[in-house]
Order: structure tokens, then sequence, then C-alpha cells
């Protein structure tokens, strides 16, 4: 077969606010690749099927001289993120052609790497539930943020209140369950009416959109809480720590309110960490999931079974990658954003 | 005898900023007692010697219906906090004229009251270089603050960077020594140049003057640190976040930068939280204290051997009291700020 062109997502400049397509971030497909013959030095051959777009992947957007958990992307090189892909090609014993494979991908078409090169690889299969595009999602990075977070630092106890910011989204979504599995009266903030509907379905107990109601306001009313899951920071932030009880655990998973630029909040309650006891957890998932193994067995039995529920948001397109980035940037994405590169 | 006044420093005015003497507290000297005759029904007659200033004080001088950890002061009625009297009657047979007894008072010259009605009224002695005053300061409430936070969550590795504000206070200075102890290096910083003497005449191996030296640029150059001891919030705990490295640990002791209205600063570094994985711990010493009963033996001994080292500033007389307050909340005090009631 002739050389086919290998469309990629290509990083192009670093984005003062919200990263916009065609110019942050610009598909691109000078480059070929011939399927047959490329040669693989004892490597795969990797069809990219499903590319997770996350909030996180503002934060590696920056400037690299910015301090940051991972390093920053690099100008002119496509995107990387978790993704699922199958091996159309093996030279690696371990690997055989037809596989289905989770690990991080840049966002290309196809890839030839060496299985050591590619971080976190690991056959994957369809089951139930379960399907390929979950094991970026809610069996994948962000399920085991919300599951290994919610088992390290919630220490629930039935009958308390916890209070879950961006509930609708994939991490948020599953914590809800958790919580409502552990016994617990949930609040959920999301922000439009269609979220807040699904973060009742996900069995969330009061919910709203925080761009009608002040986050203030329902704390008060339906407060205090035990337990703040974080993925905003600001002004929910600054709400929580002023509406919860002492000795409150707060679960630093993101600030997505800090991600664009619109960093204009003024905190006034920090002041209650001290007078309050609250316990402020920062975590990132990696340093956690090798304490949790059955996040990818037990865990992903309950999503199998449709016991563990989720929806997704998925972009057609490699090319439409962009602005799946800039809508979960935006926060109108509804349910885990993916892009499905190829048929899966 | 004769009745006698029994001078009392009464909490009359919520102040906006700095609380000022003669108009937020006002020394009065209404009251009479008569000590040979005033009925104890059962309880105690005490001299107050030694009361205790703290900047924590101006938390309790809020608006009532703000949340806070303890109850704000009432308007009209004596400030309250740790001090030292001496029993001169006792209708109670657990205490014997004589004895000198710790607890919390009111500010005032003299007390009747039930022994279960005083806070954590206990027995104390001078010994060695642990003198009466002591036990509000290095060996009280502070002092307790610092060593069981310390043991709690500081979690020290010999080598590890450690950074202490407000390090020639009453709670830093013992920080420091404790840190030292630890084999860590230490970073103090304080607002002026015989403060920042007395944190190296403690031992920490870098010190500086904020007013002169901004944290961010000494935390760079020093950095990363691994354990930040807070009590002033604001810049220095933002500077703390963006130098530190992951898996960091914040003790939340107090946040003086926000006490008194001057809470202009913008957070910029919060998201550092998640990313760096930094664990903040906020605490209160009455939380605390029930896990560490060696403190009112073991460490009490170290202090009265010397190798624990303190200093005091002391107010002769309560009717200064109230000047006192304000030079603790401007932070013009050196060392552990006491007033001498009356001769001990």
């Amino acid at each position: 077969m002739a050389p086919i062109k290998n469309g990629r997502l290509l990083y192009k400049e670093i984005p003062d606010g919200y990263p916009q397509p065609g110019k942050h971030v610009v598909y691109d497909e000078s480059e070929l690749i011939d399927l047959d013959n490329v040669p693989l030095n004892g490597g795969l051959l990797l069809k990219i099927l499903v590319l997770s777009i996350d909030p996180y992947l503002r934060n590696r957007m920056r400037d690299p001289s910015v301090r940051g958990f991972l390093p920053a992307f690099e100008i002119g090189k496509p995107l990387q993120n978790g993704g699922v892909a199958q091996v159309l090609r093996s030279e690696d014993p371990k690997y055989t052609a037809g596989t289905y494979v989770a690990g991080s991908y840049p966002f290309q078409k196809y890839l030839v790497a060496q299985a050591s090169e590619v971080n976190g690889l690991r056959p994957v299969q369809k089951k139930g539930k379960l399907t390929l595009s979950a094991h970026v999602g809610v069996a994948g990075m962000p399920g085991a943020t919300a599951y290994t977070g919610w088992k390290e630092y919630a220490k629930p106890k039935a009958g308390e209140v916890v209070f879950v910011t961006t509930g609708a989204g994939c991490v948020g979504a599953i914590v809800i369950q958790l919580a409502k599995a552990d016994g617990l009266k949930v609040i959920g903030s999301a922000g439009s009416d269609a979220k807040v509907e699904y973060m009742k379905s996900m069995g969330a107990d009061v919910v709203f959109n925080y761009k009608k109601t002040k986050v203030e306001d329902v704390l008060k009313k339906e407060g205090p809480i035990d337990i703040f899951w974080d993925n905003v920071g600001g002004e929910a932030l600054d709400a929580a720590l002023a509406n919860c009880n002492k000795h409150a655990r707060f679960i630093e998973c993101g600030m997505m309110s800090v991600y664009n630029g619109d960093n204009a909040y003024q905190m006034k309650n920090l002041n209650y960490i001290y007078q309050f006891e609250i316990q402020l957890h920062g975590f990132i998932i990696l340093s956690l999931i090798p304490k949790y193994p059955e996040f990818y067995t037990e865990f992903a039995n309950r999503i199998a079974s449709g016991e563990i529920k989720y929806n997704e948001d998925i972009t057609v397109g490699l090319e439409n990658g962009g602005a799946a980035l800039e809508t979960i940037q935006r926060g109108n994405n509804t349910g885990k954003s993916v892009i499905a590169v190829a048929d899966y």
C-alpha cells in the first residue's frame, strides 16, 4: 500500500486565555506513513482509535519556564494524552496484532513506538458497558482520579455532607456515585441546567447551576459540609472554607477556574483553614494509583455491570480535536470528552 | 481589709483594623472586691499574676455573626486568655492557698471562681529556667502549638528544608529549635533586624527580614522547601506554594496577615496545591494536646534545663494591656508577649 497521511494535532502557540483551534493547536497532514513497510525495530505499529480530552491539558500549554506537575508541551509537536489504540503490526512478542492497548499517546492517527516508550501501556478489552473509550474515562485516568482520591482522603462517615464541583464531569460524576454508596448527602454543582439534571440522575441529593445560584447560598442552606471535592478552586473553594465543619477534608483535584487566565477571584476565607482545622489534600493520580490496583479489576467490573454509570461527549475526527479542547476548557462539554480518531 | 479596686481590661468596641487601647479595649476600675470576705461558695479566690497576649486574640474581637473557632468576645466584658494565678483563699480541698495555677482567665486582677469554671486549670511550678510566666508561653498554649503541630504534621526527614514564618515569635522560635533538632535546614522570616538576629541565635540557617527582602526571592534561592510553618498566610503562603517540593507539608497555624483588615493580597499559586500534591494541615491546639501529654512533663523539663530557649516581652500592669495587644498585632513585640498583672 502507498504511504498515507498521518494526521496530527500540533501545539503551535502558548495561549493567553482559552486555547483556540487553528491558532494554538493546528491539525496537520504533512506527515506520511507506509503502514505495510514502516520499520518497527522490535516495536509496534499502533492505530490510534480514541484520545482523551481533559481539563488539565491546559496546564501543559503553559510557558515552559513556569513550574508544573508535568512538563509543558513542546511547540511544534503533537499534543499528548491518554488514549486507546489497536496493534496493527507487532515485532514485540508481548503484543499481537489486533490487541487493544491503552496508554499515553501523541495526538496522531498512527504511531510507531517501542512498548517501553509508551507510558502506562496496558492491554484493554470491551466488556459489557465498559466500551473501549471508557478506558480513557471512567475506567482510565479520570476514573482512577475519582476512585483513589476518594479512597485515600475522603474518610467518609454515613450521614456526612459532601460538596462536589463539576459534578457532571467525568471525575465529579464518579465521586457523586461513590459518595452516595457511602451513605452521604451529596451537593453537586455544574454550569448548565442539563448538567444539573445529569448530576441528579447520578444520585446527587442537592444540585444547582453555579451560573444561576451562588455557591455560598447553597452551602449556607444545605451545609455545613464535611468533605469538599474541588475541581475548580476560586469562589467555590472560598465558599467551602467558610461553610464546612471542623476537621473537614478538602480533596484538591484541580482548579479549573484558574486554568485560562480568568484568575481574578480574591480569596477571603483561607484563614478558616486553621480555625476549622481543615485538611487540604493535593494529589495527582500518578502517586495514588499504585496503592489501588483493584481499580483496574473490581472497579472496572462495576462499570461493566452498569453499577457505575457514565456518559461521553464524543468528537469525531482528530481534525476537530482543537475545538473539543476549547469546549472542555469553557465547560461546554456534557460527559467525558473524547476524540474518536477512527472507528472503534 | 476594706474592699479594693479589681481592675479589669474590658472589650468595648469591635475594631475595624488594629485594636486601639482606650477605644476598643478600656481599663476599668469600677469594680471593687473584698479579698477577706468575698464568699467563695466552695471555690477559689485567685490573684492573677500573668496574662498572655497572643495574635489569635484579634480573631475573638470580631463581629459575633462571623463564624470562628472560638466565640467572639462579648462587648462590655473583660478580654480572656491564658494566665497564671496564685490561690489566695480556697474552699476547694484540691487547691491550697499559695498554689500557682495556670488556666484561662478574664483580664482582671482578682477572680472568684469554681475550679470547674476555669478552662484548663492546672497547678504549675517554677523550676530552673521555667518561670511562672513561661507557663503561658513556651510551656503553655503557644509552646504546645509548636510542639504538637510539629509532631503531628511535619514528618521531617534529616536534610529537608523548612520555612518558618514569624520565626522570632513564641511559636516560631520553638519550631526553629525542633526543626534543627531533627536535622533540617531552617529558613526563618521576621519583620525586624533584631528579630532576624534572634532567629539566628535560635539556630536558624537562613534568616531574613521580610520587610526588606521578598520571600519569593529567598525561597527561590534557598528552597525548594519540604515543610512550611505558616503563621501569616498571604504573600508568604503564596511564595511557599510556588517554591516547594512535591508532597510538601504545610502546617497552617495562623494567618496573621489577614487578622487586622489588611487582607488585600491576591493569591496566585493555590493551583500548586494539587500540582505539587501539597498537604495543608489546619489545626488548633485544643484538638492535638490530648495526644501529646509529654508536653507538660518531658518538654517542660527541656525548658527548665535551658535546652529549649525562649524570651519574653513583658508589659507591666494590666492598665497597659491594651497597648500590648496593639503591639503584638502590629508585630512590634520581641519575644512572647505577657502582661505582668502583679509581681510574681
